[in-house]
């Protein structure tokens, strides 16, 4: 594979080069969003393909509340677990399982034996070398609705910003970077959605009780793939700097450069950067939006709004959306292999874990071998610290929980119900689980489908695998397999 | 499509010649089974495919327990949904899933109001009209070795025959055939292992009650599909005739001949059958073998035998081998079919089921909506006549529980583990449930994943889902879609 090819890259434009090269991108002549055919499009390719599997694709001409974009829509650009490989330099095998792993064991070998993910300090770049301040557009120029901000569903209410990384500084509080979900409410208005408690919440709220009346704020769109999944990702603690840990995953420190409008820095090479202010004092409502859960969320009362102030871009740039609640909508390697090194320095019985983002609820667990006791022990932990995991299954190290076809089988295999389950009664609930008893409030089950949960009450060792045996008695047999009839396998 | 390749299909070969022509088999030039290649080649098959999509693999030369077998050796024949709809005559769509839903359909409507299943009785026809009688085997002519049934696992103790109809005839009795595993114990003799409590273990046991000490007894290999279905289904009740049944689907009297060494009447299309007598009063050890469940069971101490006296057969006959435990071994949607008539029978509510094979232990089932009480009700008693019923997953009517991607979500999103979860302490467990806790024993769960399980306690109506609010603002939306991008999805 030519070097120019392989990642990381520095923007997001490297990153399609490479996709189109790899063939991951499909592109499509014509679609009418202003009828949800690009929704529903997506929709159909993660049935052909499955969420892991299916391609990228640009829509060379869409039309959108009437006006028509050309080549500067994209969606489901952080689906395919080939791609999770590709943004961190891995040259992608044929298997696309095996090269969402080797995602997340290259960031497992990353972070460093205390658990800190290595550092680079961003840069300070002059604006007459950032490309996205190739077009500046300020005052009367200012209108949202020239830039193809999807709307998803018929149920939202709106066109919504669902790719931008919204960043915050402060003197004190140093910067924060995270993905809101953000409503535009008219050419230059746009909610931001953080939930209650997550940092970019804490921040503002920071900043109001410090006397402050406006945050500045500067929304990145299309930034390059690591810095996007750091942004919608729990890997930068509260007070850390996301591009100083996307610019360690990179290797290279990344380019800012200084807002228009406010002394805020962005990632240079961003297709498009919104400025502007949010006011401390003042919420108006939001919402209703299709959720990640795949149902529609209620229509929020207090939000914090933006107003927009300028708008910068790169020539013809290129908007992502994430049809949100229908495809993987980032990078979830970094959020996995962070977990995974968290959870086995609680435990050294754990292995890794997995939680399918297209069937939000469930968490898939790796043991090794360890009592029924620690078991839950362990489970009880992931269960009340990680939101998502309200189903949480642990297994032995033999089942690949990357694999849904084995994951089932040992669940139907191993589990005794009765024998091996235990209920959390009271805990939090995702936002967005439709099923909460009451708003943020659920209850969780831990699952041991372990083989020892069986052997340890019949006193006998666990039934062995049909390919079990056939793996121990010829080793080599299925990787030769694939070689003989690599032209059908 | 031209007539002759729909079905129903009279014979193997008849089913065959459509399998070709539409495209679902794959020949493999040459491979090795005493290197278990081709077990390897299956498991590699369905990863790629599914077991619901994975093609029938003929094997044009194998290599089995060092003899070469040519054209006469076959895989995977009834794993694709699309051979569920062909074996019954529906021209198959393009849609696996469907031609799956349409099976399970036209055997509903079959079934009268009554719940019989239409009969027509079986035809006795001249042997030398029957392609069976092809060629004879008596005495030194008779070496089961001289057939491909193949060794699918190393663990196996020995070659099996695993896709056999073994038919039992008396003139109090009736007739029964069944499936039963077949261990090849040496040139003329055979294991013959009914399930205790299954049709064919009562058969055997009701006549040595009767003071009988040996049973007659065929096996024929390669029936026409429907005959081979309704063998290895319990559609037709202990003292039934699954010729009558299998006739009745069909269309058609079964052709059936009279065996050479005894009076038992065999299907006359067979590839191959096997005849001889069962001794009622001796037993031999038999396996271990790897099992459904897909793992190794363990050896049986006491298990009946079959001492072959004839072997009859077509040229070239043809022997499916079930790779058990790796592909779904049987047209399962006459039992479904049959299930869902039977359980609609008992409770209005109640819409339909589907227990997938490639994950023994879940029954998902649909519902209308109902009470919590109806629901576990229903449940309940689902778990509690249904054997491999071990995790019964209860849904509304708008999941599609044939597709596992809309389960998953379901249950992550519409299930309160605490709430909604009902455990059965003690109950029996499917033969090869590695997790029983004692032989036959085990535990279950009923699980409700309905709408109604967080309603009828939140005292509000459930969030919408982002795709039903797409569906109904735009009710041809995604057909559209499939039309219009029809050359990509």
């Amino acid at each position: 594979m030519q070097k120019k090819y392989i990642g990381p890259y520095i923007s997001l434009r490297h990153f399609l080069d490479a996709l189109e090269y790899l063939e991951h991108v499909l592109h499509i002549d014509e679609i009418n969003q202003d009828e949800y055919e690009a929704t529903a499009l997506m929709y159909r390719m993660i049935e052909k393909y499955s969420a892991q599997e299916a391609p990228v694709l640009f829509f060379d001409q869409i039309l959108s509340k009437n006006r028509i974009f050309k080549k500067s829509s994209i969606g489901n650009l952080f689906g395919k677990w080939d791609l999770e490989a590709m943004a961190l330099g891995i040259v992608p095998t044929n298997s696309s399982r095996e090269n969402y792993k080797l995602a997340i064991k290259k960031i497992e070998q990353h972070i460093d034996e205390n658990g800190k993910w290595p550092r680079i300090k961003p840069i300070v770049i002059e604006a007459r070398k950032a490309p996205c301040k190739e077009n500046i557009l300020q005052g009367e120029n200012i209108d949202l609705f020239n830039f193809p901000f999807l709307q998803t569903n018929p149920a939202d209410n709106g066109c919504y910003i669902n790719t931008g990384s919204v960043i915050l500084e402060d003197t004190s509080l140093g910067r924060n970077i995270g993905t809101y979900r953000c409503q535009i409410k008219n050419s230059n208005t746009i909610g931001i959605n953080p939930q209650i408690n997550q940092d970019g919440w804490k921040f503002l709220n920071d900043l109001r009780a410090q006397g402050e009346k406006n945050a500045d704020v500067a929304i990145a769109l299309g930034t390059d793939p690591i810095t996007f999944s750091m942004s919608g990702s729990k890997v930068a603690k509260y007070g850390e700097d996301e591009l100083e840990i996307a610019g360690g995953l990179i290797g290279e420190a990344i380019e800012t450069v200084k807002c228009e409008t406010n002394n805020i820095h962005v990632p240079a090479n961003s297709e498009l950067i919104l400025e502007g202010q949010i006011p401390l004092n003042k919420m108006e409502s939001e919402g209703p939006f299709g959720e990640m859960y795949g149902y529609i969320g209620e229509e929020k009362k207090e939000n914090f709004f933006m107003k927009v102030k300028a708008i910068t871009h790169r020539n013809n740039p290129i908007i992502p959306n994430q049809f949100t609640g229908i495809t993987r909508g980032c990078l979830t390697a970094p959020i996995e292999a962070s977990l995974n090194r968290k959870y086995r320095s609680h435990f050294k019985e754990f292995v890794g874990l997995y939680y399918p983002l297209e069937y939000p609820g469930f968490c898939f667990v790796n043991l090794g071998k360890t009592t029924t006791e620690k078991t839950f022990e362990i489970g009880r932990y992931i269960s009340t610290t990680l939101k998502i995991a309200k189903i949480t299954i642990l297994f032995d190290k033999d089942v690949d929980i990357h694999n849904l076809n084995e994951v089932l089988h040992a669940l139907g295999s191993r589990w005794q119900p009765q024998r091996s389950s235990e209920i959390i009664e009271k805990a939090s609930s995702l936002s967005g689980d439709p099923s909460s008893n009451k708003k943020g409030e659920g209850n969780r089950i831990i699952i041991d489908a372990t083989r020892n949960a069986t052997e340890s009450q019949n006193n006998q060792s666990f039934a062995k695998m049909n390919i079990e045996c056939l793996r121990s008695e010829f080793p080599n047999l299925l990787e030769r397999i694939d070689e003989k009839f690599k032209e059908i396998i």
